[in-house]
């Protein structure tokens, strides 16, 4: 499918977004990244009142073939679809997030393991049951990894039509560090064993079989597109973050990009479509060890650096009231004209 | 005046509050700073279960004897009295961060030079208008500190007693910030000219003006106290800080410290009273050079690190909800066994 995702340029109102900042009752500059933040989202809302409207985080799940062994993964794959249900009980750590933060929650079964049945709350967008292996063969094939970038891209189009502007996307897949991995290889060209991390918590010497086998995973694919990486290298969840950040940025609205896995979807949808960076907003700084590099490569700090590293979208959850301090300066504090304050001299 | 405060200590509930947290549904360790003040919170209210009540930021105003001439300050001395205005107004960027993330605000006229009369909203607990200028004498004597010491207890014991048991304090005062960078170095031992920064937004030179004006002053004095050095650096608003941040610790509330102006004040009391440091959450890195290195001083990391300067208690306004997350993470998410998820192997 094609995306038409418009670069943003407008000189004229960012001088005006830039002038409005600068009058505000505050010496200049000194709400740092508040500053950045109100800048960015009123050029991509095309005005100098920008508004955060029904905020929402989709989550997508989605199981791994590499995680049946238990090679790469601490926790059994089963935890991808008790994480699910947990996720739908409001038990999990992004339900206390978006609650607390008045963030709509969306929960998409993009390719678990497990039969739900129907299940009321559940976004059924099931590609399959879990991606294949690639240690034997690419993850998906090249229908499947679009065919989950068209459903990730349906659910953003479902998600704006209700109102929203603002989106983030978190991920549940007991072993998506290890597509993410072997992504983020991919794409910054960066040696996959730097790209490996402890995941869920493994240890050292955990680490290192994890390095080994994503390292030799990473020689048998030599693929020439992001798509054919993607397919490789999975996971449905992943492809489906594409596709939805993707739609995002043609229907303009602000995107919170989460951790390390949607990092790793960013980047693929960087590849795809430059354009697509003037719409995201990078959340957090994961405490998983590659993402810090991710964020070097793109050239990005995110607002917090809380040694976080739970996946679900909860970077962004607990980054969003810094985002909506952002707008909310932006639109009410006063000016030095307006509030009779002095300026300096 | 004294103040009793205890240090925390209690094995047994800090065992509770850890298992509490390693349990959730989350892999070990990976809410990162959200678990450490969770615990932090829970130890200082004294139980699993804790909560966030009544969160109150109070702003104190004060005038300085160095800002009149306009040798350290590029905004002229009557902005203070200003700013009172906008924040009773509603128009300061505190202002809008507190009614964002529903925090009560208060302000307090600590010692600006003006006369406020009586002004519905303001707290007058003037002590003179606006401190000597310590190029000549101590900014205050000795009585006055005491006095400023005294009422800012006075104004948290009253704010305690409407049930908040979360506290954040602010200031504001043209020239402050070179009374902090010479408390800052009178309890740090670091040289005065490395804690000079540009405070609301001096040139390169300007800066090298203020450094070599406050090496002078700071010369002329040897404060035998912490109190001495209060009453030679000013102002009445850190003062009055200090006696706040030492009764909140007293009341066993969570102390939300600001900035560089509001850190100076910690200094202060963490030198009177050292065990205050266990009731303290550092709210975020001030692009004010000298905060850093404060915190370095502290060997404490604080939540946000978004290159704010802006004083009035902003940097708490802001990183509030993070604290909130924390709470809200421990109180509401489920355990791996409630929610029947299968622990790691």
């Amino acid at each position: 499918m094609n995306f038409d995702i418009k670069p943003i340029f407008n000189n004229n109102l960012e001088a005006i977004l830039q002038n409005k900042i600068n009058t505000k009752t505050k010496p200049i500059g000194a709400l740092g990244t508040l500053e950045t933040i109100a800048l960015q989202i009123g050029m991509i809302q095309n005005t100098d009142q920008p508004s955060l409207k029904n905020p929402t985080i989709v989550v997508f799940a989605g199981d791994h073939g590499i995680a049946e062994k238990g090679e790469v993964n601490p926790y059994p794959q089963e935890v991808t679809a008790q994480m699910v249900y947990n996720f739908l009980n409001q038990g999990a750590a992004i339900n206390v997030f978006c609650k607390q933060n008045n963030i709509d929650l969306k929960i998409v079964d993009a390719g678990v393991n497990h039969d739900f049945g129907v299940t009321p709350g559940l976004i059924d967008a099931k590609i399959d049951f879990g991606t294949k292996n690639y240690q034997d063969k690419p993850a998906m094939n090249a229908e499947q990894c679009s065919l989950a970038i068209q459903k990730g891209a349906d659910i953003v189009i479902d998600t704006h039509a209700t109102g929203c502007n603002s989106i983030g996307f978190g991920e549940m897949g007991i072993g998506n560090t290890s597509s993410a991995s072997l992504l983020m290889s991919y794409f910054t060209e960066i040696p996959v064993t730097e790209c490996v991390g402890s995941g869920t918590g493994l240890d050292t010497s955990a680490i290192k079989i994890k390095q080994q086998i994503l390292s030799k995973v990473y020689q048998e694919y030599t693929p020439s597109s992001p798509l054919e990486a993607l397919a490789a290298f999975g996971g449905f969840e992943i492809a489906m973050i594409v596709g939805a950040i993707l739609k995002s940025a043609e229907l303009k609205m602000t995107i919170m990009i989460d951790g390390f896995i949607v990092t790793a979807a960013f980047l693929a949808a960087y590849d795809i479509h430059p354009e697509v960076l003037d719409y995201c907003i990078f959340t957090h700084t994961s405490g998983e060890q590659g993402h810090k590099k991710m964020l070097e490569f793109l050239q990005k700090e995110p607002i917090l650096n809380l040694d976080m590293r739970l996946g679900e979208g909860t970077g962004a959850a607990v980054a969003y009231p810094i985002i909506k301090s952002a707008v909310a300066f932006l639109n009410n504090m006063a000016s030095f004209e307006s509030a009779g304050v002095s300026g300096n001299e």
